[in-house]
């Protein structure tokens, strides 16, 4: 059964590892999976990005574990949600936002038996002491019944915004990857096809190019990007650092017409 | 069998990949799990203090191999140390300075047998030439007293000390983690259920708080951690940037009286 | 079946592991090992080499992934390579340039069966959509010939150049590790045994060093690394930092006579 770690404890921290052997000390067979342990720290928005990046590549089955957990040690709830294809676990923070908006139907559970949490639970780190024993408990094939009782006052957290009025779409930066490259909130159906300018910062952008070697080395493109939204880059550069973008810089896009 | 390694040859390093590799050539079965690659160059204090925050966590049988190891090349020996429930794969450094502390009737070993060797020794790679075989073939189950004979002579090392002057107990910082926590050498034994106060930098701290969200947002605290020690946290900061905690900070606490 | 990834992807990226998601859904007994994603972003040289430093370590049939690709989106094709011991999965840039050296009678396919991609290629994304399935069908024992078809137009890379001219061998520095030391492309068998002074920025080292504890702390000295090359480094220090080497930097070696 696979495991999957996504966490803001760094690559440096052994947080990760206490982690692990706390899951293998219960579930020897778990196959355990790093999603990232570098999500900015205790940022929630990033981490429900990222997880709705990858979660649904993993087989039917996985057990997704995120740890980005800012109230750790509060009354927030640790909960499990049951979708069709997978199982997740995590704090009652938000961190599954795109889970709940893309499946319909999900269980949610607040884990509550302590009988599936290690003996000592700290009140700092919750990952080694809740989430980690939790999952390997459903890896070794413990009924989500007996861990914890169903749960409808979670929080469904938010996804990031698009606003739309008449032909003008606004968008922003959601997440900038190791090359620089910028990623919106703006999906690909909104503007595929379409005669569009893109303005961010204090730059124009006239149209969608297929991919990098579209454009000249060092030039500025805008282009669909591998998580099938709208996404501005640097051909062999960094467009974060050169044009100075952020998490959270806004993007505008002007609809002009259907592409020819 | 679960191998475990711990070293500081950095994340971005094919170090530990060429560990892994060899390994793996010996022992297809194993299971490798990374407890962190990103110990400070040749901190020999801040590998035993991660290994200790996280053995005792992986199932009993696990191989725990550390390669923080200045002295490579020269005559220092590589041990295989057994303890009731693990196996330590290392330098002769000091650097299981707890394991020994811990486990009382440790089994010391000097790794000498060149059969269970890669069969070119480098003068600077003893990670990949002697430590992950060594490990490798107890993970295939060949006998410890095959590989090494029992050796006495080894380096103990030493774990960092809090001194006791009457009321007043003197520590340090000995590990700052990702989020700026900085974890002393203070077990909650000496403190807990006391009332005290704690003096680090130009700052008095009255009280042990139970957890983050026990103080306002970027409020200084401390807590006991998830390693039973004194830590020194902010709430959503970063208690090191913050107050220019390093490695070795002194921390001064006085008992006052019983707690209510 | 063992599959290693190494990329370009950064170690804070969610791109590996959406590699190792499509690797798992296709063949859920492979083992993944990670031999690095911190190549420097879209180094083929850098790649080129770590690869050349790890593969052969791994077990016979272990399928190396390598995706630093900065042409992804172009008519650069995906190819597979066959040696006697290992496939490998990669762009066809250049970054298999050690092992075509290595492996006479390499066969070289182009991947461009369609049905063991995943269904939509991005075009920025080839290790998620292209590499990462076809590794995993290798691993489930796909045929490499239903994969691909045989290619000979490749790329052959080239691997950096030393040059002898007389008693003067004139290489670079190609790596420089977590310590700082630095590796060069002057391979041992041209230099061992031999009487030899050494050049590099404004500095003289008249002599070989059999490892870090032959010279003081904090001085220079040459010595055969780990790789089998001249290696450049600062017993306890970081001969890059200090001495301002960096990837390039010329080395002059200067063969004076077989030493005693």
């Amino acid at each position: 059964m696979i495991i999957t770690l996504l966490t803001d404890f760094g690559q440096s921290s052994y947080y990760a590892a206490a982690m692990k052997g706390v899951i293998l000390s219960i579930c020897p067979d778990a196959k355990i999976v790093d999603i990232t342990h570098n999500i900015s720290p205790q940022d929630i928005d990033e981490a429900a990005f990222v997880l709705n990046q990858t979660y649904s590549l993993f087989p039917a089955g996985t057990i997704h574990t995120i740890v980005v957990d800012p109230g750790v040690g509060t009354e927030r709830k640790p909960i499990i949600v049951k979708t069709n294809d997978y199982y997740f676990v995590a704090p009652d923070n938000g961190v599954l936002s795109y889970i709940f908006q893309n499946s319909e139907g999900a269980e949610v559970y607040e884990a509550d038996n302590k009988n599936f949490f290690r003996k000592e639970i700290s009140s700092t780190f919750h990952g080694r002491d809740i989430f980690a024993p939790v999952a390997a408990h459903l890896a070794s094939g413990v009924n989500i019944n007996k861990i914890g009782k169903v749960f409808t006052d979670f929080e469904k957290g938010k996804t990031p915004d698009v606003k739309i009025r008449g032909n003008q779409i606004t968008g922003s930066i959601i997440y900038i990857d190791r090359f620089g490259n910028c990623i919106t909130n703006i999906p690909a159906g909104l503007i595929k096809n379409k005669k569009i300018s893109i303005h961010i910062k204090n730059l124009f952008i006239d149209r969608l190019s297929a991919t990098f070697s579209s454009v000249g080395r060092n030039s500025i493109l805008a282009y669909i990007g591998s998580s099938d939204m709208l996404e501005i880059g640097i051909n062999s550069g960094s467009a974060a650092k050169n044009l100075k973008i952020v998490k959270g810089t806004k993007v505008i896009i002007q609809i002009m017409e259907k592409a020819d």
